[in-house]
């Protein structure tokens, strides 16, 4: 994969009229990139051949030539995978310097965030007295919904794989519960003895990130009328022959479950009430960033990997240049 | 199986207080008889051993030592799987003997019409411009579907096996096409072939009971934000070994897929709403009772295997004896 990269050098001039010059303080590389990668219909366009990669970043206006923004004002735009660029002001979102530390801004704050509380709080109609299940639990999105379900007054279940990200689980993150799928034979038992460790009859929403047989160990443990709300199958991006699925889909039925698949990009009309929350919580203490960061641009491809090869604790991001504007 | 049934005849004695003495007119049969066969959990519990199988059935009061009920009423009940019997006055249901023919009763007018009902109007949300999929649609729920979903204005689209289940559909269920899909080797590519000829983009909202390649093919022909309501996966149910599964549920996400499994038994609230709306519609001549009838008691269990052998067309009953009081 890394034949297919290419870390080009560029001068970058001053910025035209209405352009902006940012310099990017922290990039974030997640999996949906993976499917940008191919030419598969999806609800975004595939990424360009010989161009830059798109995504999520935050940065600092270091020159300006537009009215609305001025040199040191925090930026949010979805051209990351570079250092220094020029782009029209409407490619760039302010974004409060005092609020939040910046890369928060690609976290708890950002589409990742937006993400876990869409699913909880919209999609499965989180309640008080609910027993969550996440997986994919120490991942970027998976660990901002632990920590929502938990703000909220739900018991949280997560799974993740491996000792050291069950610790992170448990330590960091904050959960009544942690699985480590990968020390786990079977993974509807472990999910079972949780539940039962925890007093709690069944899980009432999942907050799914990973398909196959996690979906199927909640599909086992479901509460009647639980609620599934489908965020990603990260188990099945790379799959190129027949994929894991659950065998136990007729547990919809018996259990009058709802399932329901969702993009954050259909409730950007969230991101007001989400971000006035976030911010409070983390002036309360009750958010916290949990990150992984890895040190300058030569060093993305490596991250974004490790999303995969399962490196990452939390949301995982590439710093590439420090605030001058302090 | 049949080694697992006795036709056991006694003598009825006449009702003792409180009780009512029933002659049964028809019995139906339905594949969820078949879940509970074992006992594996569910929301019902399974049929015990040694005893009459129960299920819905209407029949006429022979006899009555209750005051609610008279000589020649009709009655609803889930005695079936005999022909005379006696019963507490609770576990008997009053029904209009004058607004529609007794077997409509077990039909459109019963628990099969009220699911087709309820997995459409509430489950779906249906919607006057949908397009319908509806698996199994020559059956006794599917074959209801259909029709509510013509009545409210959508076109549908029904699947179901066979060369005779397939002109069933067209001529007498009256849909806008039909797949025999087991003269398709590829049924993905028959749903997108019917939805290009009905000139639409996808489908809106499946009817789910089938499950496996139906559930994979309608998950591919989905168009955004479609609701599925999945009412039973009948190609599941017999299966020991591996189940067919859909191969491609990442489409909740891609598609923001709504999925919801339900069951009747949580819908009876609907059941003033939905009568009278199948009796205007029955008068209308907008809705008919898709049916296949099996003569006497002695046939009930072939037609319980007609079930899964697919040899039946619409709700499947068997009738037990004529109205005395007309």
């Amino acid at each position: 994969m890394a034949q297919d990269f290419a870390l080009i050098t560029r001068d970058v001039p001053p910025p035209a009229p209405g352009e902006v010059q940012v310099r990017n303080l922290f990039m974030a590389v997640d999996p949906a990139m993976r499917g940008r990668m191919s030419d598969a219909p999806s609800y975004v366009p595939p990424f360009a051949l010989n161009a830059p990669m798109e995504g999520p970043a935050i940065g600092e206006v270091t020159a300006s030539n537009h009215p609305d923004f001025k040199p040191g004002d925090l930026v949010f735009s979805r051209l990351g995978w570079r250092e220094i660029f020029n782009a029209p002001a409407a490619a760039l979102e302010h974004r409060d310097r005092d609020a939040l530390p910046p890369s928060a801004y690609l976290g708890f704050a950002g589409s990742t965030g937006l993400t876990a509380y869409a699913g909880l709080i919209r999609i499965a109609g989180l309640r008080e007295d609910d027993v969550v299940f996440v997986s994919a639990a120490s991942g970027a999105v998976g660990s901002i919904a632990c920590q929502i379900a938990r703000i909220k007054g739900c018991k949280v279940i997560g799974a993740a794989g491996g000792a050291r990200k069950k610790a992170f689980l448990l330590d960091t993150v904050g959960v009544d519960a942690a699985i480590d799928y990968k020390a786990e034979p079977n993974l509807t038992k472990a999910l079972a003895r949780e539940v039962k460790a925890l007093g709690v009859k069944g899980i009432d929403v999942n907050f799914e990130n990973v398909g196959g047989d996690h979906l199927q160990a909640a599909l086992a443990l479901a509460n009647k009328h639980a609620r599934f709300a489908i965020c990603g199958m990260i188990s099945q991006y790379n799959v190129t022959d027949a994929p894991t699925v659950p065998k136990n889909l007729t547990m919809l039925m018996t259990k009058s479950i709802r399932m329901e698949g969702f993009i954050v990009l259909d409730h950007k009309d969230l991101e007001p009430q989400f971000m006035a929350d976030m911010i409070a919580w983390h002036k309360a203490g009750l958010i916290r960033q949990a990150e992984t960061v890895h040190e300058g641009i030569e060093n993305a491809l490596t991250a974004f990997n490790g999303l995969f090869s399962g490196d990452n604790l939390g949301r995982t991001l590439v710093k590439l240049g420090e605030p001058v504007h302090v």
